[in-house]
């Protein structure tokens, strides 16, 4: 008999009592039907590992940065990726085509690359994330504010749809891993073996803090009566789950962060331009075979709605009936020139079927494909009907009647879709936000005034729309690829919930909390200097300090200098710029914001380089560059400057020999009076270098 | 009989029909029990009022700009200011002292103008709002994704407590407002006439875009039967009514966001070093009894828990007893000398008892105040007992263990707090998470060490954190006051909800949508260039264009302009920046970054300047600032650089004659490869000036 699917709990593998385990459920090849796996959690102590969870993997999670944390996922999509013709030979056995698997496994490797890199380049070298600016809370600089993302305490419980075994969970795990957050993954059943394959592996690698990935092989009925405060839930499933999980109290008055994608009825929008014989037309057709075929339809962004101009209806169904003949050959995806696989499960294919019936019912004319078993390519390359495989030819229906209903509610999760014509760009708005809120909806035109009218109605019910023309069709992603690197996620029927979009996903995984405390204060608790906090001027001038010893408040103030005429005028001859604010007295003093004539920006700030720079060789490897610069008070000739750098945030890098500094620069007048704020950006020794000692 | 207080729906004043009106509720005033008002909803018809805001209200606020709908929330404050005598008036029926009604009445005013500040100078001066960079999604820049926040297409229905009719009202009502989405306010019966006078004001100022503010006044129990996806609730009460109405199926599966801010039963930790004699304990105990005192005690953000290290609970009971006794003066607000006035009604008054009896059952000793009617002080200045008065006296309960699941759980809404101590500072943390989520947490410790130990311990269980020492316990806006410009909410029993925050709470009110498309498309969406999109070079440079003349995509292309090393060494000696990486050639080269000498950044940026600048007088009035600077190809002597500088986004002021141009500044080299990238913050005029055409 087939081995139990282990669990991966405690730090450990786990299966069932082979006595327990007679309830134990047969997953079985989609094309085939072989036996693949057993599934069974019969005397699983779920509460146990979600607090392993809670207590061991907060702790190693904790330990690590957001850079580190960022590293280790590099390293697993490398061990993940060594390993990866394990993970595809599987993959064939849920259905999926090679194009298919890559999409899961190498597009589930791609978030996590996509992650390493963004949490390296767009998050602190900490553990708390500070989120937008200062705010000034009193006159006199005491009594400031600030926000801080700091990581929820519990666990990050994943329940995953059974399409995308692998990139479904990595893309949850990728986030929650760079937010701190441990990981309980929940695979679909059907698809679970492909899950558990890849968890294998990274546990193999070494490369898991303890406690930060558990895999659950299997259903977890009692699962959200153990959930608390500080825990949260990303479910990817079907609307009717979703609202059946986000009912329990746990969600309800626990305050577990419940967040749900759910399969919608995403519409694609052919723009009045976009006739036949146009680029956007073409566009628009292949993109929506490509969508209905792709991983057999079985996709929760897949094309359901084709939205076309009344008069373009029969020329797209002509069109995706050609392309559908000429391309897409069914079969079992391990035969070569097959290019659409079977549903996972025949259970999924009499689904599809009846949901099929209940569009005719409701007036759709199928107008390509049929309800029949479709002939397909078998394993020994023969064309024939098989009945133990979970096949279905692509079908189109055609809706006259725009206002149906189940147009606009009713999902065949596979290789369907409709096609319903509208008038005007109102009418199409209409048509798309029947579907009560969608993950994404496709727009061709080439028109930029049709893409901003349809886009004023239509993004408020939306997660990501993307607008197909001439210039982006051949790099376009597609419609159906959710993106690291963009939230996926829409509102209503979507499930209102919002995945990935790099960094947003992180802080999802995150608590928002306002601080309000003295400079001093806010300094010690987000790592960042502010302004009033104590600096440390004198001494060592801080640019000979590496980053070993340099610390935050270490400042340099320097002389003043006194700017004159000729200066102004030295500087204009040489640099070009005799903007008249700098060369003609009368004619400044006529500016508005302008006493007379005034000393360049640009004078001002190359200056205060030379004030504050210490010029020999030393740790300070570049200035690389320069943020929020800001004049404030103009310099008129005979004013003098002084500049006081103050370090402001340091951040290591985890994988070279130096890192960024961040200065706070504040030049100001003989007056006391700022004349300009900004950041200095500079790249910093770890080490001072022995030569340089 | 008392008139019953209307409603404003429609775009018209509407009560009930007197004979329909019989079951009115009649509001008493908090002292004296006179009736001030009656309340009554019969016969109004809220399907219709919500229609109206869902169409009129819509399109009102559609055709303005988030920065005409700025200026028109401070016209709204002038408005309220000058007929704030009338406001103050009644809110003293309410039980409101003096400084009551300031935190209610000038605490709403101040969110008016600081979300008038904040959209002008924190938002475009447009109607979508773009998130976060650009994501490059194809390797020749022909396909690229951004995230832009638009108005949820339909109302934001507040329903406000009974404790800050005002201040509870405009803070919910302004962030929606700015973000264009229409209003629907449902006040507190209890005193909703206070929000009606509010709302009368307003509309008699003619400044309300038709349909942006409806206010019903009495009970809305179908409320919910009517929202659907595109509206929004923002509910400010108990989390028992929170619970109810999230549970409502428009919420849960029909896509109506709910966001909830409850009471909680925050904490105000003691720090260790914070012993007796220190700044910080007095300033711990002041913030104490000002908790439980201002407005009674009936604030969400009060102090129900005072976390003390074990050592100083008698020496801070002993303090607390001492300030009541001093500061504290009970009675009619509208009395001279009285600080404290009673609760909002006797209804309340019995319920606040029934929670200290509760509270008392559990273990808590009642060590300052009484359940028993307290003296007051009486309109006519004596003192004496009142039954028919909701008055309360201030009450601090002692808990010996801080196990005790009342002292995490039970709210007594009035001046009510408890007081528990602790040994280490993991104990603090462990007391603090017990309440469930909280909306604000105070700490007095004047050690940074121990402000991030606690920090990090109890943020994620906070929405608010304040840190309260010596430097600025005078300048401290105390434990209980949420700001506009901080979130305000909490997790879990907060309500797990955010409000305020500055413009966070605008984009609460907004859907965030993904966007892929061309650089063109992208351009045409966002209203801010993108580099690929169309360019206007050439013609009539760009800084001789007024704001009425600019276009997105106005162009210069510079000629190129060869760097000397004497134009390095001019430099350095010019500015005093002799840094190695310009002067020594040998030095410079064995830096990681650099071929050998370089020129420096801040003469190429200043060259530039040089190569785009139009110098005589014109339109460009200024250049105020530089962002997002980054050095990316070093330049050698004997290189050649150029700029291509580009109108990136045009922001024309409300109430200024000029705006903000925003450019794309690219350095390239004789090779084509970039230099350099910011943007340059110019300040141009809406129109030429005569003298300049």
């Amino acid at each position: 008999m087939t081995e139990i699917l282990p669990s991966y709990v405690n730090g450990e593998w786990w299966t069932p009592d082979a006595a327990a385990a007679t309830s134990a459920v047969e997953v079985r090849d989609a094309s085939t039907g072989d036996v693949v796996a057993r599934v069974s959690t019969e005397g699983l102590d779920l509460g146990a590992a979600l607090e392993y969870a809670r207590t061991v993997g907060q702790r190693s999670l904790g330990e690590l940065t957001f850079h580190q944390r960022a590293v280790l996922l590099k390293q697993m999509a490398l061990a993940l990726t060594e390993r990866k013709a394990e993970l595809y030979e599987l993959s064939s056995r849920t259905g999926a085509t090679k194009q298919d698997s890559w999409v899961d496994i190498d597009g589930g490797l791609g978030v996590l690359f996509t992650y390493s890199g963004k949490g390296r380049r767009e998050l602190p070298n900490a553990k708390v994330y500070v989120d937008g600016n200062v705010e000034s809370l009193s006159k006199d600089g005491s009594f400031l504010g600030r926000h801080i993302y700091s990581r929820l305490p519990g666990v990050a419980v994943q329940i995953n749809a059974f399409n995308f075994p692998v990139w479904g969970s990595l893309e949850k795990f990728a986030p929650a891993f760079l937010a701190g957050v441990p990981t309980l993954v929940k695979p679909a059943t059907p698809t679970g073996y492909l899950a558990e394959a890849f968890v294998r592996i990274l546990v193999e690698s070494g490369l898991l803090p303890e406690g930060s990935l558990q895999l659950v092989s299997g259903s977890v009925p009692d699962l959200f009566d153990h959930l608390r405060l500080g825990d949260l839930v990303a479910f990817t499933g079907s609307a009717s789950t979703a609202e059946r999980l986000r009912a329990h109290d746990s969600v309800q008055t626990g305050g577990v962060r419940f967040t749900s994608e759910t399969d919608s009825i995403n519409a694609s929008v052919l723009g009045a331009d976009a006739v036949p014989g146009t680029p956007e037309f073409d566009a628009y057709v292949k993109q929506l075979v490509v969508e209905m075929t792709s991983k057999a339809g079985q996709k929760c962004t897949a094309i359901r709605r084709a939205v076309v101009p009344a008069a373009s209806v029969d020329a797209v169904i002509d069109a995706v009936r050609a392309r559908i003949q000429e391309r897409v050959v069914l079969g079992d995806p391990r035969v070569e020139g097959v290019t659409m696989g079977p549903l996972a499960s025949v259970a999924q294919r009499d689904e599809v079927l009846r949901q099929v019936g209940k569009l005719e019912a409701a007036g759709g004319e199928l107008v390509i494909g049929s309800m029949d078993a479709p002939s397909v390519m078998r394993a020994d390359g023969e064309a024939a009907d098989v009945s133990d495989g979970a096949f279905v030819a692509p079908m189109l229906l055609r809706f006259t009647d725009a206002s149906s209903p189940a147009l606009h509610e009713v999902e065949a999760f596979g290789p369907v879709a409709s096609i319903v014509g509208y008038d005007t760009v109102d009418d199409a708005v209409r048509l798309v936000a029947r579907g009560g809120g969608s993950l994404v909806t496709s727009v061709a035109t080439h028109d930029p005034e049709v893409a901003v009218a349809l886009a004023g109605g239509i993004a408020a019910y939306n997660g990501r729309v993307l607008f197909l023309d001439r210039d982006d069709a051949r790099s376009s992603t597609g419609h159906g690829s959710p993106l690291p690197s963009l939230v996926h996620g829409g509102p209503g029927r979507a499930g209102g919930g919002e995945e990935l979009g790099g960094i947003r996903a992180v802080l999802h995984h995150m608590q928002r909390t306002a601080v309000q405390g003295s400079p001093e204060m806010l300094t010690a608790l987000t790592g960042v200097w502010h302004t009033g906090a104590a600096s440390q001027p004198g001494g060592v001038h801080p640019f000979r300090k590496s980053l070993a010893e340099l610390r935050i408040g270490d400042q340099v103030v320097s002389k003043s200098r006194t700017v004159t005429l000729e200066d102004i005028e030295t500087f204009a001859n040489f640099t070009g710029d005799t903007f008249y604010a700098h060369m003609d007295e009368e004619a400044a003093a006529a500016n508005p914001f302008f006493p007379g004539r005034v000393a360049h920006g640009y004078l001002l700030v190359s200056w205060a380089a030379g004030l504050f720079v210490d010029a020999a060789p030393g740790p300070v490897l570049a200035n690389y560059g320069l943020e929020n610069l800001r004049f404030i008070t103009p310099v008129s000739p005979g004013d003098s400057i002084r500049v006081e750098l103050t370090a402001k945030e340091i951040s290591p890098r985890e994988t070279d020999e130096y890192g960024e500094v961040r200065w706070d620069a504040v030049l100001k007048n003989q007056d006391d009076a700022i004349v300009a704020t900004y950041d200095v950006l500079t790249l910093v020794a770890k080490e001072l270098a022995p030569a340089a000692v």
